[in-house]
């Protein structure tokens, strides 16, 4: 009782609730996996330790855990009968310290039956990496674009494809970076249309809507 | 010379540039409207105050302009051709002050060839009103949702729907809405997913993205 | 000597003081205690965490700890004589992350002689499960509301209520929720009138506000 | 239909709905003024200009204006019938230049049914002042404080009575002051239980509050 | 006797002292410029209104003002006699509303003796613009790369070119750009090195700082 | 009735009350300075408008008026027979365009009866100018050192001199000068000991202070 | 050479330069302790851990350690023939847990040769406290009042006495206290003439300050 | 494939990518840096902890490390080579503290191939340090300066020499310092023109930098 879960939400949203596993203890997090397990369909905790991932993993061994993007999850098993000529969902980052995030995304896309694209380590410093994707980029149904520092990949990208990109602040970076502020300004400011934005750190939140998206 | 219009951009990403009208003239406005006007398709001009549009529309007749949302526009004539059976880009705000960002919006969609529908003054402070459109709200492709001060009406709205949706924090409001940050912050931290932010006051923005959205 | 105890205020306010327990070793916790305890009344101390609780309670069997609102207490004798008819005060909360919060405030009225109702994990992204104790809601004098993120919950709590809110932000969430701001400023831009805030994460200010109305 | 009336709300809140006037014309005020009649009771709209003030009471003179508080408002007729007895609203303020906020404050409560009693110009740096009024000060049912500058009045009344204190920041001030930052941080670190906070220059809310407490 | 003109700068930092305008009445710069102008050499007063200039430029015909930038001056006569062989000052801007500030950075550089190239309205929303600049830029000394909004420009210049960027955020913008902040912020933690920011606005610090560099 | 003066304070402080003129009408300040008047002494108000002063100085020709400071006040008439060894206040300012704030700071000393030595436009950027000041500056009490953008002054004379420095942020600047918050900070962290602070363009604060010092 | 000691200063300014101990080892503090003893009188070293401490006292017994204010001193030998009519310096403060900070300013300004009387935990929400101390409070040369959270106390001190006051904002508090912010804010807006503010935790610059005063 | 090394980049640039330690594990650095070796030239990466340093040396010993600077390089082998004529970099830094982000600064340089010349210590608080360093001062080409709390020296420094300087605000100090706001607002806002900014403790940014300057 100390967690209402919200069985609605499968049916209004078409998407299974998501457990925000900060500050639960993996008894808590174990639980409402189980409750939700009766209702069917793909899994997903967010922000789980290794330690608490271990334990709940121990109890119910059908779980798979990402260390890197710190989830605990079970894929949607219609993912595996999608359509082929689906476009996907492309996760790009600009470095490799934003891994982490750009890792929940892509699971996140996943575990709701997405196909996943990932081009990571293309930030703006060395743009030839970036153009000589272009090709690559035209088959995506939207983008979760992430970076940290100075938050320009977005842009960018948005200047270069035709469908919308949703772009992730991370708190990767020093002084003032201020912990992803730099990085979230910047893309709310940016100056190419067709860009939205999520919290910092919020890989998610970006490939839960990346999947809205793709499933149109 | 003052400006390099980027004939690329409607190959590029489907829409045609849009032109942010402020810090510039009414001659500068009207000579980059005549430059794209010969590329052809629909035409957009934001932050126009009505001094400078008087000017413009003197010089080009066939273009309109909205007060409330300042913008001068010329919709997109492929829009009535539209099949009847496309899902609606849905536009709520708020409170009556935060209608020049809504409007902006909904211009904005219908520009891009949407059909837009309006739902305005339908604050979380008597849900009543939102909770009465349930039935409305489930025939749209993606909801444009708009709110000043505490910004709360996104998360509530993505509470009940199954599709993205854009939230627009505004200005509107006094002493700790500082502008339109507590808004913003509030997105961005909301508790529902599904939900992206665009800048403060950038109705366009949301408008342009739900558009490509619903395009899909 | 390193504190002056307040004996003025129990006549003053009709409350006794309240120690704030950071900062304080066990030792200087439980002379303050016993230096009240002459005094007679209630007790109750904020903010000890469980270790100085344990050596504190060593000293002074008389008293409980709650562990997850981490206060020692005692509560009010007149507390069981209290008149059945009697308003309830009601802390909600909107995650289960925010229980912390929420039972300080709880455990403060209590410790005041209040009689308390909670409602927990009604946050506003499954609106049914907060619309669902409309009835419930009806019985209080005054609600504390508790949400971290973006602090939605008070707006449209006190949407539904004839009563007092008094709205406390905490400091759950992560990236743009800046330890709290972002939820205190939604709660102090609340469009919906009723609604006053206390500092971020005052579980014990929210409880003695609310306690003081109910007592009126 | 630029704006939906909120019949239910004098139903659900006890208090009938208030009209935020800013960035509305007055047109738009006296329409939902003339609609609101029909409900009846007591009417108020804040944060009207004296132009558009006149221009409303042109058309709706049972109405009154107040300049500093730049409301327009009609009392609660019940007031009159009120048991003597009853506690009154006390509001109070720091500087001489606090005070179109109070008057925003004293109105509202008045116009809400309540007796209201004032003392303008109390600051701390000559506490005698509000050391004299300690006898007025135990006749009251809640206190508006308001304060700008540094905003320390709030946390010395509630230092020395035993009702509740709704504190109420200024915009007051220059430089650190911050637009009423200041005042608003010292308010909701107040080390004097019993106080809560609405925003910056936001009497009315403050009001409102006092009087649902008065009320009781 | 308001002011100290620095008659030792010219000697010391080998460019003489420059006019700060903005808060002088039109008098003063006159008297300033004309002390000077017995020291010699070419001559420059930024922020200045095109009423106080007009008012200078009737008593000192000798001078130039430039209405974008703001500026009087009166370029170094040494200018033209500079070597062909030398190396440009490039002056790059992200849209047109960064003109005045670019101007102010073109015009000083200008001053000071360099040639002065200019690449305006080439931001990174539409990348091809800049990439076709590439055997152009290869010819500066030093960049002056002027941005607005998400500001990020220079860190994508700063990945093409081998030379010296001078960053210059500017208050173009609205909401979360806040007056410049989001483009600072972006350019302080440009991913690329070779990048160095001065404040917001400040086309004549650039414009200096990338002299001094083309001149060693 | 709209303020109570406070006359204790003369008593209590050794000053006199001075009137906050921002905010009040000429008729107001007026009404104030003569019923302080009654009291005797000097007299002051600040942060009067020319056009308010004008106003009141028709009523009450004894007053003088600063335009520059924006003061109305009336010297201490003792100020002539002070002994003439007793040490000076000394109000240095940065640049040019400190000058209102050093004058209020100034003018607030000699009305409070102080001897004070001006040196203006001694910033940092030519040091010479403060170190040719050396042997005068050995005669102060106190200082009073005011500079706005990076505030580094009061950090330098402190360096130099034996006695207290009471450091004067002021708004001039643009950008990343926030309105006076970047010379704030520098002077809050002053590595030189012996510096306080105090508000921004406060220069009525640093005048008393710099008094109370000098009349030691 | 990792530090160059700055012996010209205890000529310069009459007081022995002081360490900052954050940041340095124990053998680096000892060296410049050791190099300082040469040239004689007080010694002191602030915010030295007590690790560090114990390391330094063994090589150097001749010093003490005070484990609240963090600092190794040795007080001026001169304190003792100190006239016994001199005035003293007062060091108050709101909150038992503002006392290191408060033992900081404390031990500076005995070691710097004064006289201190201390009067902790009288903060404003118990006003008597302060009130009954009136009498002592007549006799200081200066004050230094320190406090957390609100930092109202410095205001009434001021508003109370005839001599300076130097506020010190404490980092003590949580939530919107901000690690001080909100304290430091309050102190700068003070409405009470006669008090200047240090940084945030900075009792060594305001026990230095008052001693600059008390020698006067 | 965690990371693309930009190998265009040492042509493209002139010096070679440098390697971002921060959040990489030992056996990425140690990859990466093979990677580069194979391309030949001076090696650098940087925020290495003394842990990874140990593991990455152990297989690849020709590189050094410094503990202070917490780099990984390997010096340019032309440095050597170098005409004896060239102008140095120059380092300064304000405080001892400011030491680590000092030597960043140096061994860029020194790994870019440059003369560095170190004067630490040398802060505004005692200028007789700085100023008793003119001449050496005029040899440099460009000059770091770095400094922590109020971050005043870049803008002396500025006024005395004829050369770009590169401010590097650190995060030295405490409370109102906010982690190296305070100077990095007091370099942004520099009085002196020739200064520009780089990130809060980035020491690379600036070395790199000052090295572009002085190879021209
Ligand atoms: N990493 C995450 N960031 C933001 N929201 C999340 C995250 N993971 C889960 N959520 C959302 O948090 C809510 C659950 O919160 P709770 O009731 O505290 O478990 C659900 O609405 C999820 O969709
Ligand atoms: N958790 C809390 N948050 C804010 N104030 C508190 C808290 N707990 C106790 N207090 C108040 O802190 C004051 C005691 O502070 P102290 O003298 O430091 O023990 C009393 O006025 C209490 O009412
Ligand atoms: N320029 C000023 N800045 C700050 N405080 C001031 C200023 N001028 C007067 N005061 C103080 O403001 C108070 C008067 O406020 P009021 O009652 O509004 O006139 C007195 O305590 C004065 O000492
Ligand atoms: N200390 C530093 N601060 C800022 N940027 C750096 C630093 N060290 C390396 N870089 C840059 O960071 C980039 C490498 O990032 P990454 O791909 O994550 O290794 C390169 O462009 C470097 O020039
Ligand atoms: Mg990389
Ligand atoms: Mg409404
Ligand atoms: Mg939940
Ligand atoms: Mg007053
Ligand atoms: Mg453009
Ligand atoms: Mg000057
Ligand atoms: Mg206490
Ligand atoms: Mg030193």
């Amino acid at each position: 009782s100390f967690a209402k879960v919200d069985h609605h939400r499968s049916l209004r949203r078409g998407y299974p609730e998501v457990i925000y596993g900060e500050g639960k203890s993996a008894e808590q997090i174990l639980k409402i996996l189980q409750a939700m397990d009766r209702a069917g369909g793909p899994l997903l905790a967010t922000r789980v330790s290794s330690e608490k991932a271990e334990e709940v993993l121990k109890h119910f061994p059908d779980l798979s855990y990402d260390a890197a993007a710190r989830v605990i999850y079970r894929k949607d098993p219609r993912g595996c009968e999608r359509p082929p000529a689906r476009r996907s969902v492309q996760v790009l980052c600009a470095g490799s310290s934003d891994l982490p995030v750009a890792e929940e995304a892509a699971i996140t896309a996943e575990v709701l039956g997405q196909k996943v694209e990932r081009f990571y380590d293309v930030g703006v410093a060395g743009l030839h990496r970036l153009l000589s994707l272009r090709e690559e980029l035209d088959r995506a149904a939207a983008y979760v674009v992430v970076a940290g520092m100075e938050g320009a990949l977005p842009s960018v990208v948005a200047g270069l494809v035709a469908r919308p990109v949703i772009a992730v602040p991370t708190s990767v970076g020093y002084g003032a970076s201020f912990g992803g502020i730099a990085a979230l300004l910047g893309m709310l400011n940016s100056c190419a249309p067709g860009v939205a934005v999520v919290n910092i750190d919020n890989g998610f939140g970006a490939g839960y809507l990346a999947s809205m998206i793709a499933d149109m």
